[in-house]
């Protein structure tokens, strides 16, 4: 009963999964890893007993040794993957965004729709709904600890944006984080944004960051997003849901303070890997339970992540329009 | 050389003062209490040795016994109150706001310019610039502890509200300290705003409640800002300041931290006069300071009670306005 | 190469452990739960697949179906089940103590060096070596964050005491995991300790709690331990290490901060399950690579185990002497 | 009814008392500042108008222009100035110590004693009793909060010690200021003691630092007393006390937290002036509202200040005897 998983993408974040469902899921095994750059996949591969390496990813979905797809690659290629492991009728996990256009979204979901299998192929990475931080929170709206929820403030900082990003980037790359999970924290869709230029940070080096993102829920709930992929100190991620009696927050995680140089201090993770470590071990596992199961995925789904991404397309159209209130259109399939 | 000041209004606030001045603040001593009900001047009166009460503001105002006068009576009559004792000379500490309208802030401000005196008579109660922690902050930023700063996110919750509020005295009642404090830390005026609303909590009866507020200064920078006077938990005020290489922010005060019944927790004002009271008595001292030595008061003026108002017409035209950004305009005088 | 693994006692740490390495460790497969009640066995491996259940701790242990035992009975049973082991030439982890006197340990121990096996058989269930923030301090400490250490304080809350409970089993059931830990933190030998009385709670019903126990290690530290097993308001466990340059100190972990009720809070553990779960998910990892690998348990020794009864006893000496200092003696074997 | 202040000693803390009582406290003003070295005194007495330098504390004593005495002066002079301000009959603030030695606080209680003043001459400096912190721990004490008190802990760093400072020192200068306040939180004196010595931290450069004193209240509660005065990375005052149904401690005061450099972190007070510059203002506005009024002082009496050196006493007769329980013995006046 061991799901035997095929991981698409030797990167930083297939390198991860890839590692962590090899050392610390139970139930999985990478049996293994495609690149198109080969000897990236071999890296990885030779430091995963009983894996092995390719440079093609449509003749890993095919491989009969993959049970279950992963793809970590380029966003670029998620939706060609995508449909080829729904095609080969393999529940596949693909990183976020399911596709690059809404477009292309629409036609991955309408293809697994038709594929018309007993449970959904494919799940979506957006691993803070498996955060225990969100996860108890969620748990204490569930349980009316702050009554109804009326407006939320998050943030998303990080301690330097990657070459080439652009303004258009932060908000298909960053902001889609909050677009996912605010939703689901709240059980209620966006159904209108706007977008805010604060002023912009030299280290930039020329596109808008930070930014500041309103977003309104169907259930009236208002929320502020702040989005700085260059904030220098940390990463760091806040989320507070305001309620009629109350409310509940994200604590910043740390396991070890420290009483030095006239202060008391915490340190910030550098980046998302250890700040979501837990996370996307706890989401890879929920995974391959469901797999191996063959039960429902517990994870975000295609139509989530096609959702996350018309929120993106109306947050960018607004930034293209002076920060005018844009609807949600999500497609009909 | 002590300064004996008029008290106008014995009310919660004019009480208050009374008894800090009294008890608390060095040079100072309250000669006179003016209140439209003599019974509860003379209450105040009857517990600070030395003082006298009155039912007639004009009166206390005019006293040889007072060389100061502290307005603490109802917003409208800080106008005329305000007018009287520039007439007659003397310092006077005006509790926000000016007046209810910029139209009559203008007048104040006019009659104050002309007449001239060496430094200005009037002190505006923007007491916030005197709390520990927004000095911290504003030393902090003067000292590029954060770099440039590029927003600024600030929450002003309350447990329930006053009798008779609405959404507009929201703005000019609570968000106008926001409006005072926010261009004071970062240095610039605020030059254009925009208002949204949240879910309404239901315990507000009516009127918006929470609202959010846009503010953009004049360095770029863009300020959120959340005003919710029925939050119920407690009083809790917080700021951030968001610069290029950092941020600063205020800590939740406490003095005592608690473990019991499975949490371990630390209490919230129950209002504002315990979470301003150091910031009310520095203020206090500061104002009888320079009246004492006729120098000029480091208090807020009554242009910048003008500018704080000219803000919060902006904000409720755009709250009339469906939450169209508004431009700022400050009258010339 | 999935290790099979039997576990004996499958009350609460044992169905624990069972869930645990079924569900959430990798290259892990429960075969065989043994308990005396075999109705419980039973229960616990109803819900793991592939398990079977026996009423014979020593049968599952010869099984030829157990790779490797895992001991969670009952302290009495802990020598005779880790001997039996060792005999069968498979690696064992067993649950704190080791056995419940010191010569017993020292049987244990011999025996197990007898064997002469290439790597030792026996892990003990210190799981404090692998919880996150033990393991942060460590590294602190590790690259000179403080300074030399100079004194500790350490401090072991819980809600209530098990039934049955005596000023003994403080120290042998609870205080033993700082006699095991300190020692590891600071890379230093307990030497010597002294005992003493606070005021006895009333929930204690009779024995004495909380205690009071100093701890002086080779290296010229001083360590202050409070356990308090009936501090009813939380499991709380602490500990700060001071430097000659500055001190670290685990935090109180939370995930999510409330506001409510006019205070700030977030909520303690219910007990040591929650508080450790993920240090004991990471030990089993740990143990389990080990196992598989066929290298040195990175987990505690027998002799860990023997040394922390050691330092128990003395402690235990010193509080049947008034608190005298009481030399710890480590016999040699 | 302005009380008129006499200041001895234009040291750092004369010099401080002044300032405050000049320019913070309600109904005080410095009349007189003496100091042996006149040019000191006449550096403090030139910043505040109306005031006066002598060389000459006991002509300072019989001014007058003096209506209250404040002692800041060294230590080896606090008995003869309090006896003197007794004989003129008048209100004196002496800062600790009453006297250096045993003998000669006897001397001095039985002298205010035999004066048979209808209020007590003396109030000793202990100004934790005012600190907002410690007082909140009372009160949550006096309404139950924690149920009984069983035992409690505390810390007192500092940066570095002063030149010449000794291991005895260090408990009659630092650790002289918890054994008058243990007692008054927790309404129970101080029977028996024990100290022992982590191991010294180099920057001390030969006498023992850190200590830990082991103190044993009436009431039976023991509590645990770090100090440690060579700590460097700031001025850190904690205290926690631990009841039958949970634990009160003051927090470490912060008004502002900085994210900066891959941290959150608040500042440390660099020393005692800033940490209880609140607790100093408000004793010293609590005696001169006495002296005004001509009530009891709610500060520290002479006999309590007689307690805290008998504490002190065992507490060094422990160190000299190998840490020893040593009772403590107030003698009888």
């Amino acid at each position: 009963m061991t799901v035997r998983v095929g991981v698409i993408g030797a990167g930083i974040m297939g390198a991860d999964h890839a590692n962590t469902l090899h050392r610390m899921v139970s139930g999985a095994e990478v049996s293994l890893i495609a690149d198109i750059d080969p000897g990236r996949a071999q890296d990885v591969a030779g430091k995963i007993p009983g894996s092995r390496a390719t440079g093609d990813a449509l003749e890993l979905i095919d491989d009969d040794a993959v049970d279950a797809v992963l793809i970590a690659s380029h966003d670029s290629t998620h939706r060609e993957l995508a449909l080829a492991a729904v095609r080969a009728g393999k529940p596949v996990l693909c990183e976020k965004p399911l596709a690059p256009t809404l477009a292309e979204c629409v036609e991955v979901v309408a293809t697994e729709l038709a594929a018309a299998a007993r449970v959904p192929f494919i799940s979506l990475g957006f691993m803070r709904r498996f955060d225990p931080g969100y996860v108890e929170m969620k748990q204490a709206l569930g349980r009316g600890a702050i009554g109804t929820p009326l407006l939320t403030h998050s943030i998303s900082r990080g301690v330097g944006s990657a070459p080439g990003a652009t303004s258009e980037s932060s908000v298909t790359g960053s902001a889609i984080h909050e677009f996912d999970v605010l939703p689901w924290l709240l059980d209620s869709s966006i159904t209108e944004v706007s977008w805010h230029a604060p002023k912009p940070t030299a280290a930039a080096g020329g596109f808008q960051d930070p930014q500041l993102i309103l977003l309104r829920t169907a259930d009236g709930a208002l929320s502020t997003v702040e989005v700085f992929l260059n904030a220098r100190y940390g990463y760091d991620i806040r989320c507070e849901v305001v309620g009629e009696s109350g409310t509940v927050a994200l604590t910043e995680p740390a396991k070890m303070i420290t009483h030095g140089h006239r202060a008391r201090s915490v340190g910030y993770a550098a980046g998302w890997r250890p700040r979501f470590a837990d996370a996307y071990r706890i989401e890879l596992q929920a995974w391959i339970d469901a797999v191996g199961a063959g039960t429902r995925s517990p994870l975000a789904s295609a139509l989530d992540g096609l959702v996350a991404n018309a929120v993106a397309e109306a947050v960018i159209a607004s930034m293209h329009r002076s920060g005018t209130v844009v609807a949600v259109e999500v497609p009909t399939i």
